[in-house]
């Protein structure tokens, strides 16, 4: 059960390493605060062994890359790996730049990642080594729908069997499989596109969760994905008149940091394929 | 009109590449949202051309600068002008340290901008390649008033002349001109001045603003002036008992999710001269 | 009084130079607007020479160092100390990794500090060289409590002697100490814990207050010390249904903003030992 998953984080706090961009991570430090796990960030290549050592979980986002923080990549990750730590890669701007799809697919080379957190458009070029993706969101032609599930639903696994790591594709709706098993989420609000970082803050998220759940990580990194968007639900309920997305962003994190097991286990929505 | 302007971002989403500070690029990243652009920040000079080329607009920003970023405004900035992207330059401190005065010039010198906005102290370091700015803020004895108000205005049209970019001066009274035409705009709060960030969020709404509106880039960057000064007006309104500084910062970004044009229209408060 | 010192930073207004972490650093420029005081954000080493010294004091913070922004501390700490402008470090994360450590003690060697301000573990580490900090969080068996309270004051006060620093400890008990004497300060809330960047924002408060209060450094240092614990019980106060730690994020801002010396005096609860 997803509730007893964020109990878990709650219960266990592990400390999180996060090597991520710039533009989102306060809301990455604090929504891992919200959930009950700790942050911490480093991205100088002479720190991060140190640091992602003394971790239970690393958490990789090109969103802002530059060479020393690629370089810090790929200590961290290869520490992490050395001692078993869960590692995840957040893609960012995949297929948009050809430093971003080049070194997201050196580092899944290089460096064994338990999850893969990405939108479609992301997704896709890691898989073909190239992309048509919109900056850093979606193309609208990529997304998963209603029409397209069962082979979304394929092609993920596919790519699972494919890299190796859990798959997360995020968007209207959700996938997080593994090669045989596919949950589909339905959790989460449109507006939740108009906040930058909603993306980021599950990619710190997940790390933690798998972390505090290393027997089920599959459905820690489905709870994960759900967690955030029921936070993404609660908080839009929560706005009030003359409320935007500034005030939307205080609410997601709000509404995790207020959420028990009970709350998500009643707003999950979710079938297994 | 500056509402149409508004409703032309809405509709046509323009994708913005900001090389950005990194104190107020998550209100950067938030307010192109909130006013229905997308932002993009990359500042490796590896990454930039292939992230400025999928982008309409381009804000360079030199708040934080260094080394590796400062090599990436050169290189974005010469990809943006050859694909005729629109370019805005916000001169942060320039007048307060060497470098930054040297970087802004140098910039100016390589990079034809569309745009510049800065405070009147930054404004004038850039014509006589020096100044008083008090750290990031202008000096209070350079401030435009109605008492000096047609000399400055005089001022940056012929700055504007000298440039060949459209110049906009922001303070209790904001000017936008270009060498024959000057908005003097009346819109904003005073309280304002007491969030980090207001003017990186207008230098990140400009080239959104122009891209949007390619035939008319003076009164699109004096209609960005604007919405930014009634969306402090709107924001400030909004304030409860208790509210403070970093209430007022999601408020305002909150007011710009929520304008439409007609609002602007209506609190828009502006001359040409 | 500490009401007074507050008063005075509102009133003068000093110009604080950050060399501060990514994360949090949105925080400490409000923050320091809050109070009435100016931020400016510097880290590349060509340019903290200049920045510093339009300034009155230097915050030092090496929460997400780099090797460039390395460099930046001691030339900045060099400049600032040649002028004798107020300096602060905020050694983050010394003991959690060798190169944090070392930079904190080579600063230590090298530039003078008014003042340090760390929690338990990483002051502790200062002293003996390593340390078992928890990420950026203190280890639970360090903590100052009621039982060790005479030893702990001893300790910080043997500390300022070594240093010739003054030291800030900062946890559920805050220990303010020269090498004579020790403010033993109980204000704030054990939820502030689960926001990041208090311990940032503080540290960027203190060159303020000692900026504005030259000649009682140390009880300056112990007013913005219970200046944040008082913003953090306000800030508390003012939570409603629903709200989390992002909302309380805006909260202590928001009462910082908005507390007066009076305020001020009213709840600060400290002895001196």
């Amino acid at each position: 059960m997803f509730g007893k998953m964020l109990e878990n984080v709650r219960e266990k706090s592990p400390l999180v390493h996060n090597i991520t961009n710039y533009v989102t991570v306060n809301d990455v430090a604090n929504v891992l605060l919200a959930t009950g796990a700790s942050p911490i960030m480093s991205d100088e290549p002479d720190d991060v062994a140190d640091i992602t050592s003394i971790c239970g979980g690393l958490n990789i986002n090109i969103g802002t890359l530059n060479k020393n923080s690629i370089e810090a990549m790929f200590v961290a990750g290869r520490k992490a790996n050395e001692l078993k730590h869960v590692v995840s890669l957040d893609p960012v701007g995949a297929g948009a730049s050809r430093l971003r799809t080049e070194t997201a697919l050196k580092l899944m080379d290089e460096i064994d990642f338990d999850v893969i957190r990405g939108n479609i458009s992301e997704i896709k070029t890691l898989v073909t080594g190239s992309g048509s993706t919109k900056g850093v969101d979606a193309d609208a032609a990529d997304a998963v729908s209603e029409d397209n599930l069962d082979e979304m639903v394929s092609f993920v696994k596919k790519v699972s069997e494919k890299t190796g790591s859990i798959i997360a594709i995020t968007g209207a709706i959700d996938l997080v499989a593994d090669k045989e098993t596919c949950y589909v989420i339905r959790n989460g609000r449109p507006e939740m596109s108009k906040i930058t970082g909603t993306g980021c803050q599950l990619s710190g998220l997940i790390p933690a969760f798998v972390a505090a759940n290393p027997d089920d990580k599959l459905e820690a990194v489905a709870a994960a994905v759900s967690m955030m968007g029921v936070a993404g639900e609660i908080g839009w309920s929560n706005m009030a008149e003359g409320d935007g997305n500034s005030t939307y962003r205080n609410r997601i994190i709000d509404a995790i940091f207020n959420m028990d097991g009970e709350t998500l286990n009643k707003y999950a929505k979710y079938e297994v394929k």
